[in-house]
């Protein structure tokens, strides 16, 4: 489900990544846009740091499934926001993982190709738990196979809320308890 | 002897670098130096470009090595140029790797320590091996331990050539054999 990255492939779809943020300085630069050339900064710097919070978590699976979703062909764009600096050592990684990559999975089968579907993922770590808000905007066209998926049986430490199931849009609300509370 | 870098680290230490790339850029912005600014992006480009060309010889070990040498504690600070896009798929990576490393960690040991010690590695891949020229400028202040290590066997394949070696250069120039050739 999850490629295993060989650090070289890893290093150059990052290489790839940074330096498309480069050449839009440098285009930017060569038109004089230069207060677009400084909002395209600050967002790097603020990807960056959603970056490394995402990577602080503690969820070091969970993160490299996310940080690397782009690079693989599925039918979203995939976004996310960490809200806080909180760490989640209690949080079985693999478990929360396995279910995001079926849920990613499903999306990418259920979703319209060749269309720009986008999937945002807020992610709120908890004293007790983390929550997460996966907010999908674009096209389903196999509305039936994310509704088995949601309403099949989760591992017992996932709950997961269905705040919308439309065919443009799905907003989810999944809990996910700490391991202690829920063993 | 090499770090089995985990991708989240992996990804920490390119993070931290590429940022501060955009961050000497943000300052040359802020001070108007519009010129600076491209130079720099010149370079990171140029930079990126090299980067691609090692990645690409396929010798992956060889490749990572000098790619994370400098996030290691060493006390110099490795530049490597690569001359042309010939692949080296007939040079055995573990033993150029192996003994690339240990010429590293022998620098390592011999150079002075927190001083402004550089390497420059000039790679030409050619047709029956790859030609290597390492070029030490810094302070040595262990000639012997270096010297040593030169004078002792290298692996067959591996021919080393002493061109300098003076407390505050070394030039070598080492050929690696292609396998079938040296076997």
């Amino acid at each position: 489900m999850k490629k295993d990255w060989k650090n070289i492939d890893f290093l150059r779809h990052v290489r790839h990544d940074w330096l498309n943020k480069v050449q839009l300085i440098k285009g930017n630069l060569a038109l004089n846009k230069e207060e677009r050339v400084k909002e395209i900064i600050d967002d790097i710097i603020r990807e960056a740091q959603q970056e490394a919070r995402l990577s602080n978590l503690e969820l070091p699976d969970f993160a490299l499934l996310l940080l690397t979703l782009n690079w693989e062909s599925y039918c979203f764009h995939l976004e996310y926001e960490v809200l806080n600096d909180e760490k989640c050592q209690y949080i079985e990684d693999a478990v929360l993982t396995k279910w995001t990559a079926m849920l990613f999975n499903v999306l990418d089968k259920s979703a319209k190709s060749f269309y720009e579907n986008h999937l945002s993922v807020s992610i709120a770590p908890e004293s007790n738990g983390i929550r997460l808000f996966f907010d999908f905007s674009g096209i389903i066209t196999d509305r039936a196979l994310i509704d088995d998926f949601l309403h099949a049986k989760s591992p017992k430490s996932i709950k997961v809320e269905i705040h919308a199931l439309m065919d443009e849009e799905i907003a989810l609300e999944v809990f996910v308890e700490n391991e202690s509370a829920s063993g």
